[in-house]
C-alpha cells in the first residue's frame, strides 16, 4: 500500500472523496513527475536530441504541474474547488500533450515508458475531476 | 531589471505575447511564492497557530502553484494555451483565496505583506490571462 | 517494476553508479516527499496542532529537500560529486531530524507511517552515498 | 524592498543570523532558480541545442536545489545546521558548476545574464554560511 492511501486512511478529519480514487491520483502524479523527469533527461542523451526539444519542455512542464498537483490534493481539508478544478484540468491537459508527444518517439523505450505514465495520470485526474463533482 | 525580463529580451525566438506583461507576471509568481513561504512560517510562530491553520494551508497551496506557473510560463516556445490558461486560472483561484485569507489576520503585519503579495499575483495572471487572448 | 527503474534500464548513455541502488533511492525520496507533504497537512489537523509545530516546520523541510534530490540524482549524465554529495547529506539530515521528531509523536498513526518514510529515505541516501564512493 | 526582506522585519520571533544576509541570499536563490529556468529554456531554442545539454542539465539541477535552499532557510525557527549547512554548500557547488558552463558559452546573451545569477547566488550562500558559524 503506497504511503499516500497509509496517511489518507490515518487523516484526522473527515474528507469527502473517495480515498481509493483520491490516493491513485496522488501516486499517478507523483509517478508522473518522476518519469518525466527521467524522460526529459534521457531525451538530452539522446544523438537525435535537436528533434527532442519539444519532448523535453512538455516533460519539464508535465514534471511542474504534476508535482504541485499532488501537493495541493494532498491537502484535503479547507478544499477550494476554484482551485483544485482548473490545475487538475491543467494537468490533464498537459499529461495528454506530452503523452502525445512521447507515442511520436515510441522508438525510444524512455519515451514510451513516460507515456504509459503520463496516460495513467491523465486518467487519474479525469477520474477524481468525476469524483469531486 | 529583474533577471526575468533580461532573459525574455536575449530570448532566441520570436513569442507571441508582450514581453513586459509576461516578465511582470513571472516576478509576481515568483514573489509570492516567497512571500507565501515566508507567511506560512510566521503563522506557524504565532501564539494562537490553530486560528492560523486555514491561512497556512492556503499559503502553501499558493507556493506550490506559484512556482510550477512561474517555471512553465517561462517556458515560452511551444506555448500550450490547453494547459497555461487553467494554470493561470488555478494560480488567481488559489493567490484570491490566500489573499482573502491573509486580510482576515490583517493584525499580523507578515499577513499585510503576504496580501499584497497574493493581490499583485492574481492581478498579473489576470492580465497575462487577458494578454494571451 | 517503479517508473523510476525502468526509466534507468532504458537510459541511452551508460553510468557508474548500481542502477538498484539508485532505482531504491529515488524512490524512497519520492515517497518521502510524498508522506512529509501528507503528515505536515495531517499535523494541521490535530486539536494540540501547537504542539505539532516544529513536526510540521521539519516535513515541509524534508518534502523539499527530498524533491530536489530526486530529480538531481535522476539525472545521471554529467554527475559532479561536489554537488551530489552535500545534497545527499543534507537530505540524510532532515529525515533523520523529520523521523526523529515523527517518532516523538508516535501516538499518532500519520507520523508513524512518515517516520517508517523518513528512516527508509535516510537509509537510501546513505546507500548511495556509499554507493558513489 | 523585497518581500523577503520585508517578511523577515515581522517575523514573530527572534533568530540568530543577520536579517540583511539572509534576505539578500533568500532574493539571490530565487532569483538565480528563475533565471536557469530561462536559460535552459533558451538553450534548447538554440540551432546547436546539442553543444548546450550539459549547460541545460545545470541549469535544471541548479533551479532545484536554489528552489530548496530558498525554502529552507525561509523558515527561520528550528534552524538545524545539520541540514541547511550541507545543503547552503550543495547550493554553492551547483551555482558554481553552472555559472562556469554559462560562462563557456558567453556568446549567448542569456548565458551570460545566468552566470551573473549563479555567481550572485554562489556568493550570497558563501555570505549566509559565514554568517551561520
Amino acid at each position: 500500500m503506497s504511503y499516500a492511501r497509509q496517511l489518507l486512511d490515518t487523516y484526522p478529519r473527515s474528507f469527502d472523496v473517495d480515498a481509493g480514487v483520491l490516493a491513485a491520483t496522488i501516486d499517478a502524479v507523483n509517478d508522473c513527475a518522476q518519469a518525466c523527469t527521467s524522460c526529459a533527461d534521457d531525451d538530452l542523451s539522446e544523438p537525435d536530441v535537436a528533434e527532442m526539444v519539444k519532448c523535453i519542455r512538455l516533460c519539464l512542464d508535465c514534471t511542474d504541474i504534476c508535482t504541485a498537483t499532488g501537493a495541493v490534493i494532498s491537502r484535503l481539508a479547507e478544499y477550494d474547488p476554484g482551485t483544485t478544478r482548473p490545475l487538475l484540468e491543467a494537468c490533464v491537459a498537459v499529461c495528454k500533450s506530452c503523452g502525445d508527444e512521447c507515442e511520436r518517439h515510441g522508438h525510444y523505450e524512455h519515451c514510451r515508458v513516460c507515456e504509459q505514465a503520463c496516460r495513467r495520470c491523465e486518467r487519474a485526474c479525469r477520474d477524481l475531476l468525476d469524483a469531486l463533482k
